[in-house]
């Protein structure tokens, strides 16, 4: 079954959907006075759909958006994200504040709060500023925007120890006219996600129910926020939302299958890769960007548990920094996976360069190898030899800048 | 039952054990012209025990290590140590060389081939220069000594990244004559043992059978090397190798039980627990002795998990670094241990500030805080409130030295 084209709109934002209005503001969570809350509001209600944390420390709005999103599948009008204040380990007041953030926006913008969700990230273990919070939803509610600048101004508005934003849209011709599929994330440090990300909304127009919503978010999460890491750590407040408001006039998506649905699977997942490979690329500190390739497994899980036990290695990282072609310590990493693995069938590659192979080392030219790790981008293959899964994960390098970030974070 | 006593030995090393001769030389492995082989010896057979890296791939000398120990756990004559290279990823020639650096010292020192352990820590991916370690050899053998200077010398040959040698001695007393038990490790990144450490050799006089050697190892390691983690990465060549050669006149231990058993497990486990901190003390640019108690927990396993958790967590690391009490960083890496956690049963301290209970944050004095930070020696303790099992594991700081020291490490 052939698949239908999507194009990518240059420069576009999550406001390129059509229907959708969104706002960047500041409203003092942030010491330094840049944009801490964004809005994002969609006046005919959305299917939902929405992944979220797999920490067993689940942050305030994440509980509070499991109950809210599971009460109105078809009826939600947004969500107000704040940077600045994690609002997680903060107990019964943590809810009471998440709720209370959601009754404000719904009550400004005449919906009610109970079909608004809500996300942060910041500081960990501290209450949210309620005062700043209500006048950062006035002052958000006052500058909605449907241009796509106004998506540009919230997905500034999420950034932490982001230095740019990260905003993907598509354009996706379907039979009976076309839709876009658009999202914005966050995230720089505490990255490994596992069932959803850090911060991301994502929004579309396709008319879709919120089965094959939740099963689309599903699929793309796994082949893009899931297959990355920073440093390993999982958020408490990772959060994945989908938001559809249904008024392209394509064909209405109702299960889990058939063409229609894997266009729009097919346009999510794209969106949804790039702004994992974007959080990555601007992974804190980070000045390369590492795709680590695992082939020849017996198993997907198997293959992605070997490549995120060689992302997660801060020998590996440090020596990607150090331009250093230390292909040892990736052998290493991969040997304490867990995994089964028998060394005499592996391969490793660095970049194009065959550096081990039947369990000996292949005389790597050290010049070419050097040149490689020059650039910014440097890719690692390992062929197991065992099987024929085959799982790319994405990280960054840990270097001194890593350190700098989070050696002061909440000062 | 009670232990019987035993005292530490002041600036001792593991030739403080009576019968052990040790040497340490350099034979240009590492460029520095630093000492890199040591030789330990008895010319009285030992009964020999030891523990390796799960690593998949297990280096050369850990391969050669496991079939000669099998075939000689009552008559083994020493081991033959090098830093600079690991003999690791190098398929059937590494191995040739192992089983020759361990014939050649047999040869010189007038004792089967076989009955020579050997280790090797260093670079992984690289061939051992023989002629080098040929040369090596022949000026440990012509430098043994029984002093303790002599072991103190075969500590600083087996030091890579290591800024201290670590050695631990003890003399036990028993019923019958004492004996001593002593140790030296080295180590200070891609450390996270699991079943062993990197290289340790251990010696004692008590006379022991093979299997309460075995036993008493084991039960050590996992009392020492095992709950230790510098940077999370387990390495390819872990071994710890326990030499007795049995010369006290105390009674002859034949089993992993009864008083006897129980005293020189207890020596032996104080020893390994001693080495074990003295590596993180001095793990690859650390600046603070961290140390993660879990407490409450339903079981052993569990409490490890969470424990380590948070020991290999960077943004925990860092935070010491930075001197940060960012102690949501230490709730969110237990969170994603995978261990099922109720938020609201756990309490967590920083030193012995209740930072957190009963799902809510405890209003910490920043002043005290800071000063606790202030120190090199910072305590977490995390109460999960499910169970009775409690477990410690030791960890040190992420720090810009450390990413000094490993992004150009083979250079």
């Amino acid at each position: 079954m052939p698949r239908q084209p999507f194009a990518v709109i240059p420069e576009g934002s999550i406001t390129s959907t059509p229907g959708f209005r969104a706002a960047g503001v500041a409203c003092g969570l942030k010491p330094t006075g840049a944009p801490d809350l964004a809005l994002v509001y969609s006046p005919t209600p959305c299917t939902a759909a929405a992944m979220f944390t797999t920490n067993a420390f689940q942050a305030a709005p994440v509980l509070y958006d499991r109950e809210t999103l599971a009460a109105h599948p078809r009826d939600m009008h947004g969500v107000v994200v704040n940077s600045g204040c994690a609002n997680a380990c903060t107990g019964d007041r943590g809810l009471q504040d998440a709720r209370a953030t959601a009754a404000r926006a719904g009550e400004a913008l005449g919906v009610p709060g109970a079909q608004m969700a809500v996300m942060s990230t910041g500081v960990i273990g501290a209450y949210l500023p309620m005062d700043k919070i209500h006048a950062g939803i006035a002052l958000a509610v006052e500058a909605l925007g449907e241009g796509v600048d106004a998506g540009h101004a919230a997905a500034r508005a999420i950034m932490t120890t982001d230095t740019r934003p990260k905003e993907v849209a598509v354009r996706v011709a379907a039979p009976g006219g076309e839709y876009t599929v658009a999202g914005m994330a966050k995230g720089a440090g505490m990255i490994a996600p596992n069932m959803a990300t850090l911060l991301s909304v994502l929004t579309t127009d396709a008319p879709l129910d919120p089965a094959p919503a939740q099963a689309a978010l599903r699929e793309a999460v796994e082949a893009g926020f899931n297959l990355i890491t920073v440093d390993g750590d999982t958020s408490t407040n990772d959060t994945a939302l989908l938001l559809a408001n249904g008024r392209a006039s394509s064909e209405r998506i109702t299960s889990a299958d058939g063409p229609a649905y894997r266009a729009f699977c097919d346009a999510l997942t794209y969106v949804v890769v790039e702004l994992a490979k974007g959080l990555v690329r601007d992974g804190e500190g980070a000045s390369h960007f590492l795709s680590v390739r695992v082939s020849g497994a017996r198993s997907r899980e198997e293959a992605k548990r070997v490549a995120m036990s060689v992302a997660n290695s801060p020998l590996v990282k440090t020596a990607v920094y150090g331009r250093d072609a230390n292909w040892g310590r990736v052998a290493c990493a991969a040997g304490y996976s867990g995994v089964a693995i028998d060394p005499s069938g592996v391969a490793i590659w660095l970049g194009d360069i065959l550096v081990y192979r039947e369990g000996e080392p292949q005389g790597m030219d050290e010049a070419r190898a050097a040149a490689l790790l020059a650039g910014t981008d440097v890719a690692v293959r390992i062929d197991l030899g065992a099987g024929s899964e085959d799982v790319t994960v994405w990280t960054c390098d840990l270097t001194h800048a890593y350190v700098d970030v989070n050696a002061h974070y909440r000062s």
